[in-house]
C-alpha cells in the first residue's frame, strides 16, 4: 500500500522493519559506485584496436604526407576534422580539434569571452557582473567553470523537451549582462532528455539585449544511443543551422569528444562554430599551443574512421549499456511501488537517469547510500553552487559496475529511499 | 681579405661576384627548413618502441592499479610525476603532469595568476599595468604570451652566464606591477647558453616590490646534451633549492616536456613548483580538466622507465644532433672568415645556434635565404615584439635538416650573409 495512506503506527512499523533492513545492507560492506558517467571496463575493451593502430613508423604520416610525429597543425588533422564533423553536425571545415577534453575548450571559450571579449566585443570581465543561464538539472562540471569567474548562474527549469523558452526568452531580452547558456541538447546530462526542434529553433532565434550571446552546445552523447533502431534514437536539430537561417550565425558554438567513445580522458575532442567565431578562437588557441596530439588523432581516424564506423562501435557500447538502464528503471519501478513522491527518467541515450526523490530527502539518501557502502553523486550537484532548493535531485550514473553490481547498488538505493521517506513522514 | 680592410671597389667586384653566386643558388631551386626546432625524422624514429609499449589492455593497468583508459588521476600518474621529476631537478611530489605540451601549461599559469592572482595576491589585470622581464635573445612563443595579454616586456641582455642581473634587480626592487621573467635556464633557446650558479641564486633571492613575482623556469633542454661525457655537459643549478635557501619558496615554477625527448606534441608536459604554488594551480587545473592523457603518461613511463633511461635515450638524439652543430660551426667558421661582425654560440646542448650579423642585416639576410628557398626564424622574432633594435639576431636550428640538405642550408646561408653585408658596406 502506498506509504501516503498508511496511518502513523503502520509507518512507524514500516521503518522499523526498513531500519533492519538497512542494517542488513550495510553488513554486507558493498563498496559501489555509480557517481560518474564512467564507461565500464568492458566498454574500454571494446577500443582496444585503437592501442595498436599505429606502431611503426609507416603509421605515423597523415593523408596530406604530415609526419604526425612532430610539430604542428594548430587546428587538428583535416582527416581528424573529418571523422568529428558528424559528432559535431558540422562541416569539418568548421571543425577544429583540441586536446584530450571538451571540458577544456569549454574552459578556455569562456575565458577568452572573459578575458578579450567576442569577436571584437567588450570582454566579459569588464562588466559589473555577467550572469550565465544554467537549465537544470544540468551538468556539475559546467557550473564548476561559470562560478570559477564568479558569473551569476541563473537556473532554469529543464523539461522533456528542453529549458522553459518563455523564461529564457525573457531573462536574454533585456539584460546584456546575460553572455550566455549552459546546453546538453541530446540525452542531456542528467535528465536524458533531448531539445526539441522547437526550443533549438527559439534558442536561435531569441533576441538576446548582449549581441556576443553565446550557446554553449555541449553535444556530448551525440552518438550515445541505448538502440540500434533509429525509431528509438532521439534526433537533435543542428543548432548551427538554425543560427544561421535565424540570421544569428555566431551564436554558438558545439563541442564534442570521444571520451564514451573510445578512452576517457584519453580520446580527442573538438569544437564546431562559425567561421567568425572560429577565426576568434584560433586567434587566441595560437597563443597557447602549437598542436594537439596528432598521433592520438591519427589513432582514432584509423580506428573509428567514419561516421558508419562510430554508428557500429556505439552500437556495441549499447548493448553493455542497454541492460543497465533499463535494470534501474525495472528495479525502481519494482522496489518504489509504494512510495510516493519518486520519478525518474527513461532515457534513449546518454549516462544518466534523473531519480527525483519526494522534497527534502535527497541529502539523507545520498548520506545513507554512503553509509552502506554505495557513492552516489553528491545531492545538490546538478543545480548551481550545488544549491538544490527542494533538495530531490539525485543523479544515477549505472555505466560503470557490472550488472550484477548494479544490481546490488540498486537495492541499497530503493532501500535508502524507503528509509529517508519514512524518516520524513514520520518527522524523524 | 677582411671585408673592412677592401677598398670601396673591391668590395664592388666581390659584391658582384656575390650576385652571380647568388643567382645560382636560386637557380638550385631549393626548399629548405631551419626556422624551428623540430627535431629531424631518424629523431623521432627513435621513440618507435613507445608506440607500442601498450598494446592490450592488460598493459592499460599504473602500478596502483588505476585503469589508465577512465577518467580520474588530475596530478598525473604517480610513475609519471617521478619520471618528469629528474628533468624537472624535483621531488615527484612537486610535480603536475599536463597536457601534451608545456607551452599551454606556462600560458595557464600566466591566465590564472592575471585573472585570479597567486595564492591570494591581487589579480594582475588590476594593475594599470604589468610588466614583464624577457632576457634578449629569448623564445618568440614566450613573448606570445606575455604580449597577448598586453603585458609591457622589458628585454635584458643575456650573456653567457644568464641575464644581465644588475639590470634584473634593479627593475625588480622598486616596481610591483613587474611580475615575472621568462628563463630558459638551459641551453637556452636560442643562444645555448646555461644559466650560472650565481644568476640563478640572485634571481632567487633578489628583492622585489612584488611578493607575487614568479620565475618561469622553462627548462626545455634539461637532458638534451649534445655530449655524453660530464665534463662537457653544462650544469644548472636548482632554482627551487635556490629559492627556498633565499627565504623565497614560491617564487618559480618549473617546465619541462618531452616534445624534444620522444614525440613534439605528442608527449607529455609537467611542472614544478612549491606546495602552496602546486595548490593554488591545482584549484584552477580541477575546474578546466579531469585528467591529463595517461594512456600517453604510461606509455612514457614504459618506455623511458626513468632518468637513466631517459640519458640513455638523450645520447641517441645526441649521436644524430651533434654533428649537425658541429657543421653548423665548421660551415660559418669557414665560410665567414673574411666577413667582419659576425659573431655565432656553440652551445653543448639544447636546438639552436644564435648568430649575430653585422647590425642591419639580419632582416635582409632572412630575406634573401628565403628568396633561395631556405627558411630561417624570422630575424626580430629573438625580442619581445619582433623588434629587435640592432637587427643582428638570428637563430639557427640545424636540427630538422638531414646533414647533407644542411650543408647546403648553410652554404646558401653565407652567401646570403655576404651578399647582406657587402650590401651595408656599399651602402646598396
Amino acid at each position: 500500500m502506498a506509504y501516503d495512506n498508511l496511518s502513523t503506527d503502520e509507518l512507524r512499523g514500516l521503518h522499523a522493519r526498513m531500519i533492519d533492513e538497512y542494517a542488513d545492507v550495510k553488513a554486507r560492506n558493498l563498496s559501489l559506485n555509480m557517481a560518474r558517467g564512467k564507461p565500464a571496463a568492458d566498454q574500454l575493451d571494446l577500443s582496444t584496436p585503437l592501442l595498436s593502430v599505429i606502431t611503426s613508423p609507416e603509421d605515423c604520416f597523415a593523408e596530406d604526407g604530415t609526419d604526425c610525429r612532430n610539430y604542428g597543425v594548430l587546428k587538428g588533422l583535416p582527416e581528424a576534422r573529418r571523422l568529428m564533423a558528424p559528432m559535431l553536425d558540422d562541416d569539418p571545415d568548421n571543425v577544429l580539434i583540441g586536446g584530450n577534453a571538451s571540458l577544456i575548450l569549454m574552459y578556455d571559450v569562456i575565458t577568452w569571452g572573459w578575458e578579450f571579449g567576442v569577436n571584437g566585443s567588450a570582454p566579459w570581465r569588464t562588466y559589473d557582473s555577467v550572469k550565465w543561464i544554467c537549465p537544470v538539472p544540468g551538468y556539475d562540471r559546467h557550473f564548476s567553470i561559470t562560478e570559477h569567474f564568479g558569473i551569476e548562474m541563473i537556473p532554469v527549469p529543464l523539461g522533456t523537451d528542453g529549458p522553459d523558452m518563455d523564461e529564457v526568452e525573457r531573462i536574454v531580452a533585456s539584460d546584456e549582462r546575460v553572455k550566455g547558456i549552459w546546453c546538453v541538447p541530446k540525452y542531456s546530462n542528467p535528465s536524458g532528455i533531448t531539445y526539441s526542434d522547437e526550443t533549438v529553433r527559439r534558442l536561435a532565434s531569441m533576441p538576446c539585449a548582449a549581441s556576443d550571446f553565446r550557446i554553449m552546445w555541449d553535444n556530448a552523447y551525440a552518438v550515445h544511443h541505448l538502440y540500434d533502431d533509429a525509431v528509438e534514437q532521439d534526433q537533435l536539430l543542428d543548432i548551427g543551422v538554425a543560427c544561421r537561417e535565424a540570421g544569428n550565425p555566431d551564436r554558438y558554438v558545439k563541442f564534442a569528444s570521444t571520451s564514451k567513445v573510445t578512452l576517457p580522458g584519453a580520446g580527442i575532442a573538438g569544437i564546431a562554430t562559425s567561421p567568425t567565431n572560429a577565426e576568434d578562437l584560433t586567434s587566441h588557441l595560437r597563443v597557447c599551443c602549437i598542436n594537439g596530439d596528432k598521433m592520438n588523432q591519427l589513432r582514432h581516424v584509423k580506428f573509428l574512421r567514419d561516421a558508419e564506423g562510430i554508428a557500429a562501435h556505439m552500437s556495441k557500447h549499447a548493448a553493455i549499456l542497454r541492460p543497465k538502464f533499463e535494470l534501474v528503471d525495472r528495479k525502481l519501478t519494482e522496489g518504489l511501488v509504494d512510495v510516493g513522491g519518486c520519478t525518474w527518467t527513461k532515457p534513449r541515450g546518454g549516462y544518466f537517469v534523473m531519480f527525483n526523490a519526494p522534497e527534502g530527502t535527497a541529502k539523507r539518501i545520498v548520506a545513507l547510500a554512503k553509509e552502506a557502502g554505495v557513492i552516489l553523486t553528491g545531492a545538490g550537484s546538478t543545480w548551481p553552487y550545488g544549491n538544490d532548493p527542494h533538495d530531490s535531485d539525485i543523479r544515477i550514473a549505472p555505466s560503470l559496475p557490472p550488472l550484477e553490481e548494479l544490481e546490488q547498488a540498486l537495492d541499497v538505493f530503493v532501500c535508502c529511499v524507503k528509509l529517508a521517506y519514512l524518516e520524513k513522514l514520520l518527522g524523524a
